[in-house]
C-alpha cells in the first residue's frame, strides 16, 4: 500500500514536470541549445553559441517604439577557441542550471545560481566559477541568447521596493488588498510575472514612483493615494527589474499614467531615463519593462525659483556630476530633446542639485501637499 | 457657515495637538530641556546640555540582563565654549525638530530632519547644519540626553526587511495577515511601537531570522513557515531599527525563540551579536530592542564537515576578517563565551568563510528541507 502511494506520487510529481517543462518554452529554448551543441559536437564540427553584445555600442533607440533596443551584432563563443572554452563550458553550466530550476518549479538568487553551478572540474583543482563576477555576465549572456527574460530562467533579482495604493493583487495565489498595508506596505516581489502575480481590482487613476523609501514613507503616512486616488511605490534607489516590470504591467495592464517624482541630480534623470525607455545592459528587456510615456514631474532646477526654496536645499555639483550629465546627453534617447538639454543646462549654470527631501524645508509636508498635487496640474512643465 | 466649519476645525485640531501633546511624555522632556536652558540663561548663567557618551568606554556588558548598556560618563556641552556653542546650538535646533514633529503627528528620516532643521543664520551666511552628518549625532545625542527612543522623537530609519509567517498584525490600524503575503511578504516598517503597530493572532511557535532577503526569498517560496509553523523575517544585512524591534516585541509579547541563520563569517556573527545583546552606538536602547535569548544555529564552521560541504563553499578569509574577528572577541560580551572563541579560532584555522547561500552547492532546497530542520534539532550545537 504505501510502496504503491509512493509509485503513484512519484508518477504523478513525473507527469507535473513533464507537463511543466512542456508549458515552459525557456525550457524548451535551453534544450534547443544543448541539441545544437550535441549535434554539432557528433559532426565532429566545432560548436559555437552565439551571444548578442550588450554594449552601448549595440543599443539602438527605436524612435517608433520610444525604447531602446538591442542591435544585431553577436559575438560567436566557440567550444574549440582556448580564449572562449571557458565561457562556452559557463554558459552551457548556467544553461543546465536554469532547466534544473524550471523543472523544479523553484527560483533562485543570482548569487544562488553561482553557488548552483559552481564545481571542480574532476581530476583537477580547477573550479568552473572563480567568482560571481564570473557567472553575473553569463546570466545576462543566456538571457539575450535566447530571448527570455531573467525571471523566464527561474532567476531573481534582489528584492527592493514598495507598494500600496488603491489596488488588490495577487501573488503566488495570495490576494493582497494594497489598500490595508499600514505603515510598510508590500515588498514588491522581484519576480512579476502574469503567471505568479496577477492585477485585479483597481480604482486608483494614476501611478507615483518616487525614488527613495524614506520619500515613499512620507507620502503613505499622509495618505496620499487614498487622498489622491492612486497607487504609491518607490524602487530603493534604481529601481530593481521586479519593480520596473510591475509598473509596466501597471501602466499597460491598468492603463494608468506613470508619474515620477526623483531628485534633481544626473543620478535621479538617469533613473528616469530607464524606467522610461530602459538600460544599455539589458536593452533587449526593455520592451517588456520600459514605460515609455512615463512622465518626469521634479524636481526640476526652475523649481528653485518658482517654489521660493532657499540656499538650504541646495548640494553643490562636482566634478562627477558634471561628468555624468555629459555622457547622459550624448545617449542617443536624450539627444535632441530640447526641455532634457535646457535642464541639464539649467542645473548646471545653477551649480547646485536638490533632493526631493529638501522640499521639507518648506515644512514637513509641503511635498505632498502642496508640490505634487500642483505639479500634476502643471502638464506643460513636465519633463518627457 | 463655511467660516464657522473653519473655526470649528481649527477648535477641533488645536484640542487634538493639545491631547496628543499631553500624551507624549517625550514632548514633555523636549519641554524641560528648553526649559532648564531658558532658566538659566535669565538667571545669567552658563545654560548647558549633559550628554550621555556613546562609545565602546561608556558600553558595559550587564552579566545579568546579557545586553549592552550605556555608562554613566557624560559629556557636557555649554553654550558659552567657543568649541561647543554651535553642537549646543545644534541640539536645540533637532530637538526644536522633534518638538513640531510631535505635535504635528508627523514622522521624518533622519535626512529629513536635517532639512528640517537646517537654515541660515540671519546677518550671516552661516548654516545651522552644513551636512547630514552633523545632524545625524545630534539625534543620537538628544535620543541618550531624553533617555526617548528615536521613534519617540518621530524620526524614522529607512526600512529594510520583510516577514511573512503564521501571525497576524495591525499597522496603523489596517489588519494585515502575514500568512497571505504572497512572494514579497510585508515590508518592516521603521516604526513598529505599540501604539501604531499592534501584534494579534500568532499561531507560530518560533521566529526564524534570515541575513539577506535572497534568502528569505528561498524560505518563502519554499513554504518553510508554513511546513513548520513559525514566522520568517530578514533585515537585509544588519537589521535596521524596525526589525530589531519587532523582533524584540515578538519574542516578548508572544513568547516565540529566535532563531538566527546568518553567515559563517565575522558580519554574520557581529548582526547576531547587535540582535542579541545590542550595539554599542545604541547602548541606551538595548532594553527595548535586544533578544538576549536569541540563538545562532548556523553557519558555523563545524557544518564545512558536518554536512559534507565541497571546496565550492570556501570564501577564503583576508586581513580585514582577522582583525574584525579579534576585535569582535575582544568585545566583553564575547569575552570568556568558550564556544565562540572556539568558533572563531576554527575559523580562522580553517582559512575560509561561509555564506548561507553557498549550501546551494548540495541542492537548491537543501536548506530549507535538510539544514534547518536538522539545526533546529541540535540544541546542543547552537551558539549562544
Amino acid at each position: 500500500m504505501a510502496k504503491k502511494k509512493t509509485a503513484t506520487k512519484k508518477k504523478a510529481a513525473a507527469k507535473k514536470n513533464t507537463s511543466r517543462r512542456k508549458k515552459s518554452p525557456t525550457a524548451g529554448k535551453i534544450v534547443g541549445l544543448a541539441e545544437s551543441v550535441g549535434t554539432t559536437a557528433s559532426k565532429k564540427k566545432d560548436p559555437a553559441i552565439k551571444i548578442p553584445l550588450r554594449t552601448l555600442s549595440n543599443a539602438k533607440y527605436s524612435k517608433s517604439k520610444r525604447i531602446i533596443e538591442m542591435g544585431n551584432k553577436t559575438a560567436t563563443r566557440n567550444f574549440f577557441d582556448l580564449n572562449k572554452a571557458k565561457s562556452f563550458m559557463q554558459t552551457l553550466l548556467i544553461a543546465s542550471g536554469c532547466k534544473k530550476l524550471i523543472d523544479e518549479d523553484k527560483n533562485v538568487s543570482i548569487r544562488g545560481l553561482y553557488y548552483l553551478s559552481k564545481h571542480t572540474i574532476p581530476g583537477t583543482k580547477e573550479k568552473t566559477f572563480d567568482d560571481q563576477k564570473e557567472s553575473d555576465p553569463i546570466i545576462e549572456d543566456l538571457e539575450v541568447a535566447l530571448e527570455s527574460l531573467r525571471e523566464e530562467l527561474h532567476v531573481y533579482a534582489s528584492s527592493r521596493g514598495n507598494i500600496a495604493g488603491n489596488l488588490t493583487v495577487v501573488s503566488q495565489g495570495d490576494e493582497i488588498d494594497l489598500r490595508r498595508m499600514g505603515a510598510g506596505g508590500m515588498g514588491i516581489p522581484s519576480i512579476v510575472e502574469p503567471d505568479v502575480f496577477q492585477l485585479k481590482k483597481c480604482e486608483a487613476k494614476f501611478i507615483l514612483h518616487v525614488e527613495k523609501d524614506t520619500v515613499w514613507q512620507r507620502f503613505n503616512e499622509d495618505k496620499f493615494w487614498k487622498k489622491n486616488n492612486c497607487i504609491l511605490t518607490h524602487g530603493g534607489g534604481q529601481p530593481p527589474r521586479g519593480v520596473r516590470r510591475l509598473l509596466h504591467r501597471m501602466h499597460k495592464e491598468l492603463k494608468l499614467p506613470v508619474y515620477c517624482l526623483l531628485d534633481n541630480d544626473p543620478w535621479g534623470y538617469y533613473i528616469y531615463s530607464v524606467i522610461k525607455q530602459g538600460s544599455i545592459n539589458l536593452a533587449f528587456e526593455s520592451k517588456r519593462m520600459a514605460v515609455p510615456d512615463a512622465k518626469f514631474i521634479g524636481v526640476r532646477s526652475r523649481d528653485f525659483e518658482e517654489f521660493g526654496l532657499t540656499d538650504d536645499v541646495k548640494i553643490a555639483i562636482d566634478d562627477k556630476d558634471i561628468k555624468r550629465s555629459k555622457q547622459i546627453l550624448n545617449y542617443p534617447w536624450f539627444k535632441g530633446k530640447k526641455d532634457w538639454e535646457k535642464e541639464f543646462a539649467q542645473m548646471l549654470k545653477q551649480g547646485f542639485k536638490m533632493e526631493v527631501e529638501s522640499l521639507l524645508t518648506k515644512s514637513i509636508s509641503f511635498v505632498t501637499e502642496s508640490y505634487v498635487p500642483q505639479k500634476l496640474k502643471q502638464r506643460g512643465k513636465w519633463l518627457d
